[in-house]
């Protein structure tokens, strides 16, 4: 069975409450825009590209019933103006909404209320089908290269925080590569990071392969090193929320420290990510902030406190990893890349390894 | 302000009950040895030291009220054999068991019942005294050590786990060369890992540095890498549950994974320990058994799920770190010594660099 976070189909949309996860598996309807404005700014839905499909895809479901009248272009642009203001820097919503509206516009040129209702409606649902479509590429290329110097045993992975279904329109990217070796049947075990302080590893990865039957053990984010001297690692797979020019990648706090690790370990470090989340205007990750996020993230627990009263903490939500580390390679749905190849890959000028 | 978790005077004895820590500061009154063997039981005190330290001192304060009588030798070896079953695994408490039984049966050969009872009260307080004595200096050596290659500047250090008053007697190993640092006016700032799962470093070490006022941070196990990065640190300084003859370390797990970052960031990395936690009888760290604990300690926080249900765990206590990883020394009451010199410098065929 796949897990479905996002369940849609003519008119209907249904989405996966993740802050019930992993209690509870619990599907909400969305049946307006402003249920999906609302499902996103509670955090029902997270992850930069979730986001933006759950969005377009409420607009779907209204512009199905009629929504707009005679002036779909107007209501199409009021709700994804709405839309993007529920998590201002997710920006996979406001990349879609820009692009959406300038596709109504240019339709309503030449096509009445009625004929601009389906084409919006058939782009946003080729814009979901790409995106799955896109991690399932991710999840075979990566696969295949991992396989590539491994022609029979089955292979043992490490992955860090959440980049599966639950963070993309389906399928997912790092968990992308770690279902598709499932799939092969070449898949000995995948080890999960818990990933503190938001511990999207125990509780979504966990989740996800749990409700798949993917053969998987948790372990703090502490035993990674002893993890890869131990049990005999074939590959560390990680997602990304940003690759630049030179293939330094930024992603959740703890992936540069793993990178480390692997690296003293010899074992092959794997980039997973959409070239979409290559941002080839940056030259190195010196230019990237990072983003420091609440201190109540390490001191609580669902409100619980966990940690000393009066005690500092420094709580930066991701790290950069230098490309000299990313030894695998940056698994794209365009190739498995070198970070020294990206930058030519992604504009045309070299073909996957 | 030195925080106290063992408060004695002659014939009173009071334990920090860190059963309540870090929400709750209260002191119990341990009256008799059964009172101490509660306290250990329920684990209000807790680190091997801190539980030889508080069963030898209960004996202490019965045996001041006239207890055993006209056969104190009586009392005094039911007494600890009852104390050394309460946790049978923390080493020291059997070893003084061993040794004041042995110190109490000479005596009784030459001293009457009182002068008996004084011998054995003294040794404790010998013992109470001699703990904290060798912990002071392991602090004393240690922040000399590390400031010999700096000559003006404030130190940062990092640390892991809980290796402080709450563990010992007093003062502490790795954490008492933080204090150490901090009494030199020397100290910049501790960045403390929470140390996952048990959380001894955001529970007990941020207790202790808040109490005292030092300047720390606390920081996940995954940003170890990253604040090494970017925050200067001057060396890593870990305790140890055991190290061998050629200098290996058994210590709390995500310590090999520390050691391996600050290699790669060509950070010195100490290890701070009483000569008493050396065992020259394992030849290095292979020979030493990893303790695997119980799931629910990382898929559970207070009783209260955590983690995805059904999710396989794998949860070491410790790990091994390789000597050649151990690049600052290992900081001793005799000296700091590298792990090369370690076996020479306890069979006192070497003195202290």
């Amino acid at each position: 069975m796949t897990l479905e976070s996002i369940r849609y189909r003519d008119g209907s949309l249904q989405i996966l409450n993740q802050l019930l996860l992993p209690h509870q598996t619990s599907y909400d309807n969305i049946l307006t825009v402003q249920d999906a404005y609302e499902a996103i700014k509670s955090m029902k839905v997270r992850g930069a590209p979730a986001i933006g499909i759950v969005g377009c895809l409420s607009l779907a479901v209204e512009l199905q019933a009629g929504a707009g009248g005679d002036d779909p272009v107007a209501f199409i642009r009021d709700s994804l103006y709405h839309l993007t203001s529920a998590r201002p820097t997710a920006v996979n919503m406001g990349r879609a909404a820009r692009e959406l509206i300038e596709f109504a516009e240019n339709e309503s040129m030449e096509k009445n209320s009625e004929q601009l209702r389906e084409s919006v409606i058939s782009w946003i649902e080729d814009m979901l089908e790409r995106d799955v479509n896109d991690n399932k590429k991710i999840g075979n290329n990566g696969a295949q290269h991992i396989l590539s110097g491994i022609p029979r045993e089955s292979v043992t992975i490490l992955t860090h925080c959440n980049t599966g279904s639950l963070a993309t329109a389906g399928y997912g990217t790092a968990l992308g590569v770690v279902r598709s070796l499932h799939a092969l049947g070449r898949l000995k075990r995948v080890y999960c990071t818990e990933t503190r302080p938001y511990n999207q590893g125990s509780r979504l990865t966990a989740y996800e392969v749990v409700a798949e039957g993917i053969p998987a053990t948790l372990i703090t984010d502490s035993m990674a090193a002893l993890t890869m001297r131990e049990m005999n690692i074939s590959a560390v797979v990680v997602g990304a929320d940003r690759v630049v020019a030179n293939g330094d990648t930024a992603n959740k706090v703890g992936t540069y420290q793993l990178a480390i690790a692997a690296k003293h370990h010899g074992i092959p470090f794997y980039v997973a990510a959409p070239s979409t989340s290559c941002d080839l205007s940056l030259e190195s990750g010196r230019d990237i902030i990072i983003e420091v996020r609440p201190q109540e993230e390490l001191t609580s627990i669902n409100g619980v406190p966990i940690a000393a009263k009066g005690i500092d903490v420094w709580n930066p939500a991701f790290d950069v990893t230098p490309h000299q580390l990313i030894t695998g390679g940056i698994i794209t749905e365009l190739g498995v890349f070198l970070p020294s190849e990206l930058q030519a890959a992604l504009t045309g000028r070299l073909t996957a390894l």
